[in-house]
């Protein structure tokens, strides 16, 4: 991986205000950790130019899925805390869950780490949350870049981004089209995840105490097995409730003939999110386009195999709630794709 | 792609500084062109929560190549001088040359683009700058994330971070592995490239007018061709002359038993290198481990395949050039894995 990258002249590079030593610390310290992620199924790793992974045997026709996403600005807080492990984690869990929806498994992860002096503490904090989350969805972490940008980056401060690659047979992607009457099925979230973190900042800014650093710094839910086994049991697609909320992210996975209908009170949302609503003064529709609320991965299930979905996804823990339905969209597709309504019977 | 996130409660974001009329305008500019390298062999690009690709058909037991890389702090030359296509085109080149060392073909690529304030047009002319390298090798822009980090990263400043995958069958992997007597073959770099660069902006810093803004800026190489050439006429490894410079780079490429022997005066560097080492007053060593010197690539060739390997770059239009070769390494391989020597013999 290309962390083996920061080498050469240590006179010249120091001059240049670019510390090797650092550099090799930092490849001291993540290598092991990287390997520990590392089965037979990885053919080149550390001090290749790029990681070599074999595709899984028994796939037929095999598609690729790729996502590229960051942690936003949670990260300030990650550090501003010293938890940067759960940034870390984060970044691996906002890419997988993106796969996750998409029906793919996951296969191997990279990052990009950035910082105007490499901090070895931080980045080998920062990779240990990758390697936990990577290790319990299966996946491999196959390479990453470690820059110091003098110059470009204040000493303290942090890039990050985060690249997931998974796959998935053809056969297995040939699913059958949302309709009207399909059902909304979601599964808890663990707080906020990684969005929304530009406002919750603002808010407190006026009042530090709004929240406890665990509220703020829960890592996100990883939802791929889940997934698995709801695609497994008949689900027809999923939304992973990321940047945008509900209108925006379950808006992708059905036609543009149809509209999501989301029962409000359909689930209790958690306490945390009606405080952030009072702070920010929001309308309970938009803090819906803002936040999870509590519901951090969505299905659309048929009626008829929502009981093959409910089993398959209680068998790993979980406690689904259907939160409502898809409905015909008005003529003309003018009305918006997902709509809010108060109260209205959903199967429990 | 994840760039369709951007969106929500544009009330509830514009108060926390997150603007999503910037963000649509961003989506509308790139959509197009990101839409321009996909080919039939793309079923989900933008709009999903992954971008997914068939592999390419015919390949027995195929192996995924994955590499990141950002292009340092070149970006902030570009950005000063308005050219920010050349930081797109190498954020591709850096990475799809990094695949190409490994033998692999670029499938695709994704992007990561962070600004404190969204600029559509800063934007955009790093996505062409992308698409244009793309297409230049025959892969597809996949999917990307567009970030607006209020708070996070001061208004004008980017953040940047690629990521690309290739393939190769597991076959073609099982190349000879380099032995001593094994020539070193160059290929021209175009310029500094994306390495270097913190010292570079350190001796601009006391010496505006050292280079011209060309000089400065002009894309990174691509030697995705003349890699799959060269291995297919008995190249056995290459190296991509990147951060780290000679030593780093080709010592990655064959065994500690070995030492690579570069022989200076084997090829013209070029002025501007010379320049920038007196500015920087670094030994002639020293420079080799900063800047590429003029030679972007170096393949490890068996005399005895040499001919085949010229020909089949010069007629890709290359004057590739022999620039030293690999040794025996000392008892308990404590010297460096490569030196350099002034003048030898080496076929021309």
């Amino acid at each position: 991986m290309e962390r083996a990258r920061e080498s050469g002249s240590a006179e010249a590079y120091r001059r240049a205000g670019v510390d090797l030593d650092r550099g090799a610390e930092v490849v001291r310290r993540v290598a092991k950790l990287v390997r520990g992620t590392h089965g037979p199924e990885v053919l080149r790793g550390i001090g290749a130019f790029a990681g070599a992974i074999r595709l899984p045997e028994g796939l037929d026709d095999p598609v690729l899925f790729a996502s590229a996403d960051g942690v936003g600005t949670k990260l300030l807080l990650a550090q501003a805390h010293g938890r940067l492990e759960v940034a870390g984690w984060d970044l691996v869990a906002m890419n997988v869950n993106d796969l996750a929806a998409e029906g793919a498994r996951p296969l191997f992860f990279l990052d990009y780490v950035a910082m105007g002096r490499l901090d070895p503490d931080a980045i080998e904090r920062l990779v240990a949350g990758m390697v936990d989350a990577l290790r319990e969805v299966g996946a491999v972490l196959l390479g990453g870049e470690t820059a110091e940008l003098p110059g470009m980056l204040p000493e303290g401060s942090l890039e990050l981004a985060g690249f997931a690659v998974g796959v998935a047979s053809r056969a297995s992607l040939a699913r059958p089209t949302p309709v009207a009457g399909d059902l909304l099925v979601g599964l808890a979230s663990s707080g906020f995840h990684a969005n929304g973190y530009s406002l919750l900042r603002a808010l407190l800014a006026r009042d530090p105490n709004l929240f406890t650093p665990d509220e703020l710094l829960m890592p996100t839910r990883l939802y791929v097995r889940q997934a698995a086994a709801a695609f497994a049991a008949g689900a027809k697609a999923a939304a992973h409730i990321t940047g945008g909320g509900f209108p925006e992210n379950l808006a992708r996975v059905f036609p543009s003939t149809l509209a999501a209908e989301v029962v409000l009170g359909a689930w209790e949302v958690p306490e945390v999110f009606r405080r952030a609503q009072a702070a920010a003064n929001l309308e309970d529709r938009e803090t819906y386009t803002v936040w999870n609320q509590g519901i951090g991965f969505v299905f659309v299930v048929p009626p008829e195999r929502l009981g093959d979905v409910r089993q398959a996804l209680e068998a790993l823990g979980e406690r689904p709630v259907v939160l409502g339905r898809l409905v015909e969209r008005d003529r003309g597709g003018e009305e918006a794709a997902v709509r809010f309504r108060y109260g209205g019977e959903l199967p429990v």
